[in-house]
């Protein structure tokens, strides 16, 4: 299995994720919201680039049956039913809903979980289960993070390094030096979570905003079962298939209002293309041939067996 | 004083550096052997995009007065005298000399530090003296990490990391959440540098093609005071002004082959714009602002009262 982290949204632009799964990372705070709204029973998530989109969209449904909720700029969008706070979405406003949403920084990432050959939505909230999910995949794995209008965020890699943690604990992983990175800020903030409300600029951001509450919400780490997969253009509830072997597992289970939304996790597919996930080029060689033409990862590529550097 | 880290070429892409101190870094292997021909008493280097701007170049020197080297795919040029191994970069063969060096992926952040408004080159062998240097200039400060063709590289971000720890130890900074990551990273592997030859993608891959002595002089911290400065479109030989407080200095001082090659480091600035190192906008906040209009780090941008996300 390899797995490699994209630490930034322009790390992810060149990959090509087919046969793979990825899992978008928006831990302040898309993810964790979709996570939320997941877990209190909507329907789906379809995740729209603006507001504009957002209200063309909700026109195809009937009313009552789909809410737009999002940001921009950190701050609610006039008319929209809900904002982007994981604490909005509780199952009095979005069980049974669609739900569509746009976000700054968070949707890119979604949608590109939604090219791969399996995706998945991950917060902090939720990292273990997700972990579990990825497990089951029997894919190689790539990490989305979301970052922070472009640049590299603190909290995303804190969250994609406990997951593919907790996923190279459990089974064989080579790892691209992005995901070795990661790993080692998901260790070191593992015993020290709360530290992020300082250590990240759109945590101390989002709280002189007044979002407090919401950066408190976001950075609890396994207090759902709650695997959001990514299905055609729409985020919907599912569960992990199962915890990954060596972690205590979440501390909260999933509540029945939320079981009654879940649908099947995606099979296990096969290893793509064959390949043994023990042998073969290293992680970065297969990014670096997987990328579609043109493309960032693309530049210089050259066979594993005569690298350019 | 403000210290962000660029991970990844891309990072670095868009800020404009004037004003600020930037630090190129490309540990495996461009910046650890123009730290080796420093202290080896070269007169320059002259960092050149090819093997062609290499050969155009040198005819413009007399004969004995100018070697050109470098590498790519990590293999040496053909018709070069040196490669890109800083253990061929001996007093025997460098003093007195100028060299043009071209190497994959190190040329671009060096070009890059000599847009700031001071320069100077970084390698795990002389980041305590390079934290020192940063230190005296008295400028908010960039770390730019070379990267592995274009991504992520792990040990280019722990040598950043290991600077911007000791900078931030010895004065107040402001970190980016990219430098925050790059500290932990760098306390992290602090007391086990020789696990990059197995953590890092391109050590390995090094070794595998039989340059393993190459990255074991590589992963060697602070054996030398030597601080290669960036002047016009040269890098000189300097000095550290001084180690940073607290920390305990490179382990072997300069040797006097390198005394005599020494000049003066830059003198300290003024705070750009006269800024308080203490108070204003957030570093991301500031580099937003400070990029080039159209640059990636330049869309979306706001004042720091109305941040978008």
């Amino acid at each position: 299995m390899r797995v490699h982290v994209a630490l930034t949204p322009a790390d992810a632009s060149g990959l090509a994720l087919a046969g793979w799964a990825a899992i978008a990372v928006d831990v302040l705070r898309a993810t964790t919201t979709v996570v939320a709204a997941c877990a209190a029973g909507c329907v789906r998530i379809i995740p729209v680039s603006d507001s504009g989109a957002a209200r063309e969209r909700a026109a195809l449904f009937t009313a009552g049956e789909v809410l737009m909720a999002g940001e921009r700029g950190g701050e609610p969008i006039p008319g929209f039913h809900l904002g982007n706070s994981p604490l909005e979405f509780t199952p009095e406003r979005v069980r049974g809903r669609t739900i569509l949403l746009t976000t700054t920084n968070g949707t890119a990432a979604m949608l590109g979980a939604g090219s791969a050959g399996a995706g998945a939505v991950a917060a902090l909230t939720n990292v273990s289960a997700v972990a579990g999910w990825a497990l089951a995949q029997g894919r190689d794995l790539a990490v989305l993070c979301s970052g922070d209008d472009g640049s590299f965020s603190l909290e995303d890699a804190v969250c994609a390094g406990l997951l593919v943690s907790d996923v190279a604990s459990a089974s064989h992983a080579e790892l691209s030096d992005a995901a070795v990175a990661a790993v080692g800020l998901g260790r070191y903030y593992a015993t020290r979570i709360g530290d992020l409300r300082h250590a990240s600029r759109w945590a101390r951001r989002l709280a002189r905003k007044g979002h407090s509450a919401d950066v408190d919400a976001c950075l609890r780490r396994d207090v759902t079962d709650m695997v959001p997969v990514v299905e055609a253009d729409a985020i919907v509830p599912g569960l992990a298939a199962s915890a990954p072997p060596g972690t205590e597992g979440p501390r909260q289970t999933a509540s029945c209002d939320v079981i009654g939304a879940v649908r099947a996790p995606t099979p296990p597919a096969q290893f793509p293309e064959g390949s043994p996930p023990t042998a073969g080029p290293q992680p970065r060689d297969v990014l670096r041939l997987a990328v579609r033409p043109g493309a960032r990862f693309g530049r210089g590529a050259k066979p594993p067996g005569d690298p350019s550097r």
